[in-house]
């Protein structure tokens, strides 16, 4: 099965629309649509906050784009970037049990951007923004914040910041490192490199250098943007060939075969590295592996041991956000939850992950983040998100960990009950 | 079955997403997300026009509403507008196979509403406006006509209209009258009450006449606005008791109980009354009968006999438009429905129909337009809409005929094989 026939043959594209109660009588069509639906909309009228309970607004996200950064095609447009929001919104159900509406828009303007999606925004429960370049992603985003009351999310920023902390806090313990001690050289100052800058300064890190493609974030640069600026240091404008010096963590965030075999011998012992671009790494791990024994090596592909992938964080972020009706998304949000996929990864590896993934894997430098199928992301992650969302009053909801936790058991049994029209 | 406990029992809502192909494995993922999805993102760069190939566009309808006309609510809001635009959703996809995103919009202005449906259009391959009021709702659906290359229709007017024109063909069919001759009688100056006066005089009615709360419009008012204006009439402002005089026609398309037995008296013979305001019809049919033994009855109330209901109008136009990728609708295409609408309800009646409705039923004056269940409408109407799509150029598709009916024949079969969540 090509991947051009799986998009395509049977029906096209990878999601479909269905009704989730029945509809083949008479009597069920009074009740679903006219005249009994009447009713509801006259009870949600009265109160705004029951379309929580009578329509599917509570568990929907929208996946939005305005496709001017789709995967390593830059601004491709909007057409092109469906494919790709309709293979999140795979991944939104299959990973949390998540209505995800994909929603492609064609226009460039932030802050316009930011009003349009903002005026579709009573539909959904949650805002998923994707694929959208920097810097103006950063003003959507936060323009977006401003204007709604629902939980809004630039994955490429927070999703990808959320995994590499993850994945960090594990390799930071392996390496036996303080995380407030490292120093940390981000190599890329786009949407996620910022973004994970900015999470790593607020859970305590201290010492970051990030580059772009004329080097280091120097505070004696003119050219850098409010975003930038907010990270320029106090040191000469250099390349990595200076900045690597001594590193702790190298997070790559830009592009391919840039962290040489010089690079790596200056990085201090058991040097952590995020080798990120995708599809060509910074650095091959085989090849880092020669140079460096003691390092411990992640990459952004699928095929290679350590994948830093924000599928293990978006779908269970939003999971619990809307689970409590969260107005946000907030910091201690995403520290939660990387703290808890880290933890996942040092548990016992459940027997089916073997299966699935063809290989024998346990907590260590060659596994240091869970696997996408591994199940307890579902069943602890949205936990650990919503007690903190209500404990830091992004939501005014209680909840009761033990009846959430059977709540989202039968989440995972529904996903595992979903069977695909196309069987291909 | 309560209600409101259909709408909110087992999962909140009517609809939810889910992946049309299998995502089970490893190897899935890696075709559906990334790296596989980037060379068909890549592929759509190139040549715009594949992601009718490659992803859901060309089957998925946008139903559009900012919530200023809901149901007999009126100005109710986008929240309380969610569960009755889902119930759309569900019977597009039930009846047509189509699938469908609600989408609710905080704006009011129907200029900004026009630019935002159009940023948006790019996801989709259908735009069905819905519950907006009038007299805003004509220049939204004209502006947005202007600005997109995608099918759009205003249910609300063109289906609503369409439906009419299929079961007037088939009362006067009965009635032994020619629509070129007689005189119609539209109460109600509203989206709905407008569109089928268009349509009905783009088909060749000739003598209509519309009232609105103030009475007749006619040329010597000069409160009426460019819609209400287009209908005006060279005759002196006055109500339904002087208008209804010697009507072959009356279409209730406002108040409830507005006509009454002294109106009726003065119909001509075989008079044809399509009292449509729901939940309480301008006469109800019992009483109508009594009156006039000679007339035709219709209303929009499914516990009534003659249903005059869109839902057998806006599934197949549409249906018939996206699968020769129509870039508008045209009247010729309301027409070709109307009239294969009406057609399918003098053929003989499917046995399986009889238990779906309990009742015994054939053409005639108690039978006039067939029942959403008939699933001759899919197989049928949307035929007949895209040959004529094609023959008045607003495609540029070729249509097998043959080709066609079998893929509708699928649709059929795959509707038949939708298995809801929830059983209730």
């Amino acid at each position: 099965m090509g991947i051009f026939d799986y998009h395509r043959l049977c029906r096209e594209g990878k999601i479909e629309v269905v009704p989730t109660k029945p509809v083949k009588s008479v009597e069920d069509l009074s009740v679903s649509y006219t005249p009994g639906v009447g009713s509801v909309a006259e009870k949600i009228k009265e109160n705004n906050e029951l379309v929580y309970d009578y329509t599917a607004k509570g568990n929907l996200v929208a996946v939005i784009t305005n496709g001017t950064a789709v995967l390593g095609l830059g601004d491709a447009g909007v057409f092109a970037s469906k494919p790709v929001m309709e293979g999140k919104a795979v991944l939104f159900k299959i990973f949390a049990d998540i209505d995800v509406f994909d929603i492609e828009i064609n226009e460039k303007s932030p802050e316009r951007l930011a009003e349009i999606i903002s005026s579709i925004s009573p539909t959904f429960g949650g805002i998923n923004l994707e694929d959208i370049k920097a810097p103006e992603c950063f003003v959507v985003e936060k323009e977006l914040k401003k204007k709604v009351e629902i939980p809004v999310m630039h994955d490429d920023q927070w999703g990808t910041a959320t995994v590499i902390l993850a994945g960090l806090y594990n390799a930071l313990y392996i390496a036996g490192k303080d995380l407030n001690r490292v120093k940390i050289v981000i190599n890329g100052a786009g949407s996620s490199a910022l973004a994970t800058a900015k999470l790593l300064k607020e859970v305590g890190a201290q010492n970051i250098f990030i580059l772009d493609s004329k080097g280091l974030l120097s505070r004696e640069r003119e050219d850098l943007n409010e975003f930038k600026r907010e990270f320029a240091v106090d040191m000469p404008v250099c390349t990595l060939d200076k900045v690597i010096e001594d590193a702790d963590v190298f997070i790559g965030l830009s592009v391919g075969n840039t962290l040489k075999k010089k690079h790596l011998l200056k990085m201090s012992k058991n040097p952590i590295v995020f080798a990120l671009a995708n599809p060509i790494p910074e650095i091959y791990p085989d090849l880092a592996e020669k140079i460096r024994k003691d390092g411990i090596l992640a990459t952004g592909r699928s095929d290679f041991k350590n994948q830093i992938n924000n599928v293990l964080s978006f779908p269970y972020i939003f999971r619990g956000a809307l689970d409590v009706r969260a107005k946000d998304i907030n910091f201690h949000m995403l520290k939660a939850a990387a703290e808890k996929i880290a933890e996942i990864a040092r548990k016992k590896v459940l027997d089916y992950l073997k299966d699935i993934y063809h290989e024998e894997f346990s907590f260590g430098k060659d596994y240091i983040i869970p696997k996408p199928f591994d199940r307890r992301l579902l069943l602890e992650v949205p936990v650990a998100v919503a007690e903190i969302a209500v404990k830091t009053g992004v939501s005014q909801r209680e909840i009761d960990v033990d009846t959430y936790r059977k709540n989202l058991k039968t989440r995972l049994e529904r996903i595992n009950k979903i069977f695909p029209y196309c069987s291909l």
